[in-house]
């Protein structure tokens, strides 16, 4: 057991991707909840809420618990993890909380115990989170948030998690303040798609996939299409046309839906069009009178990063 | 008008590739059609067979002829094009035999007008022959066959080809002789898929995607998955699943159907491999008594061939 106190930064992550429903995420930069970790010497979880989201400290019924309960059954150490946990993505927006709440944990966890464990394995833990969060053992946040970049999930189940080398991108975020559950956001959807639309989605995800490999913007935009899933949940989320078509008019590369909203994100080549997008997306809401919070970022690839404080643990108090 | 007389070597090709149904193929070496071809001084085609497949020579009821008229409706000069077709990939084998007849001719007859149209262009007359030959426009055979190695066809309409780069692939083809029309083989396909099933698809299609553009041959073979047209289409060729598992089990990296059957065709890392597959089948189909025709070549990455016959057009007649 070591007495290492570690901060972790856990970055916000767009799932779904447009095209890539289930399969395809990236992480963001500048969006990131903290979480101060240390190992304690008793199993289990000690979570410590150190902002006003009152989320439930009780281990199994938050995602850090969860996620860290689910890699502990894998280690006899007689150890538990005490979390402080500050979070700055706020739970139901779109973009990744409990992900990075639960990749977070883990991803730290790990680094406490010298990294016993793959990346896979964290992603597994981590899905257990996901599950509590939104009743479906989903990857496209976790994966991103622990690989950086972007990545595929090209299987669940046996977890085949590719990382997708892109160019640099420019993200507008845009989240109207309304709430939609994932659960609802899952049963809005039709079990049962086209044949005929389900290869449209296929073509888009092989020319995304290409796209970013290639470094081909003008591929990019032209395969960030969802003939599927955006026509259905897109209703849920107001002016959600409006602000898309803005956009893409304004030159935006795409975007869609992110996680199952309500946030949008945009895509764009460069940060002047990705804030051009942003003040878009504003007078959209304004007009309506809706609040909406916005960040203009760009792709994330390093994924999760921890910071080590030993040197503090004299002054932990005053620092956590 | 130029008197050129031009042969051209117009590859065999396997659409679809297991989960990219509609939107994938890739082009094979070592199996050709030839076509030898020149203008003539006046509007229309002239087919000449020089095989024993008898396919009408009346230019709309051959996809060689509709091709041509495809093309010729879109240039003014008072020609046409003689074309003498000797086809060495049998109608209705699954390896695209109409789409090297219909991609060959306009790719030829292209060269002969000094490369005034697109390669797009090309696909576009060339998928006229292809509706002719099996009631949908697709371009999952011509694309690959007029630019070589593997093809995304991200969008049909508007057309939209992507070259994918793919490392050095061995293929052994399979073909049991048996006739599956094509028309037949689209009328067992479902109207509807499920999302899940589909989810699955795309997650295959972007990991074939990375796997060739990364040359990763363990993620090329992990994505060679189809859950929504294999298991329907497959039914209708004999010992399919027998063929199959037995050639997975001996290294094979994937396979599936090629194009709507009834050719098999499984990709190997190296020629060894593929050599084996071929006995494998063999062995499979003399068990049950029915002829089957193999080839074992590898991934052809240059497509249609142009050969000049210049300097043989004052000794024509004994040459073609």
């Amino acid at each position: 057991m070591n007495n290492k106190i570690i901060k972790v930064l856990s970055p916000a992550t767009v799932a779904n991707v447009a095209c890539g429903f289930d399969v395809l995420g990236f992480a963001l930069n500048d969006i990131n909840d903290e979480l101060v970790m240390r190992i304690i010497p008793k199993r289990g979880v000690t979570i410590i809420n150190k902002d006003d989201f009152n989320l439930p400290v009780e281990p199994k019924q938050n995602v850090i618990g969860i996620s860290l309960l689910a890699l502990l059954e894998e280690i006899e150490d007689e150890i538990g993890f005490e979390v402080k946990s500050t979070k700055h993505i706020r739970p139901g927006s779109g973009i990744g909380s409990s992900a990075a709440s639960a990749a977070g944990a883990v991803f730290g966890a790990n680094h406490l115990l010298n990294n016993r464990f793959t990346n896979d394995d964290l992603i597994r833990f981590a899905m257990q989170g996901e599950e509590l969060a939104s009743g479906a053992k989903h990857a496209d946040n976790i994966a991103p948030c622990i690989y950086g970049g972007f990545t595929l999930i090209r299987s669940n189940d046996p977890l085949d998690i590719i990382p997708i080398p892109a160019p640099f991108l420019y993200v507008t975020i845009i989240h109207p303040q309304i709430e939609i559950k994932t659960s609802d956001a899952r049963s809005v959807l039709k079990r049962q798609v086209l044949l005929a639309d389900a290869v449209k989605q296929w073509g888009n995800v092989g020319g995304l996939i290409a796209g970013l490999m290639k470094n081909d913007y003008e591929l990019i935009s032209r395969s960030l299409v969802d003939n599927i899933v955006e026509p259905i949940r897109s209703i849920l989320i107001p002016c959600f046309d409006e602000v898309k078509s803005k956009s893409l008019a304004a030159g935006a590369l795409g975007g869609g839906i992110s996680g199952s909203g309500p946030s949008m994100f945009m895509i764009s080549k460069d940060q002047k069009m990705a804030l051009e997008i942003e003040k878009i997306a504003k007078k959209v809401y304004e007009k309506i009178g809706l609040p909406c919070h916005t960040y203009v970022t760009n792709l994330n690839k390093r994924g999760v990063q921890i910071q080590e404080m030993n040197e503090l643990i004299q002054n932990e108090n005053a620092l956590l």
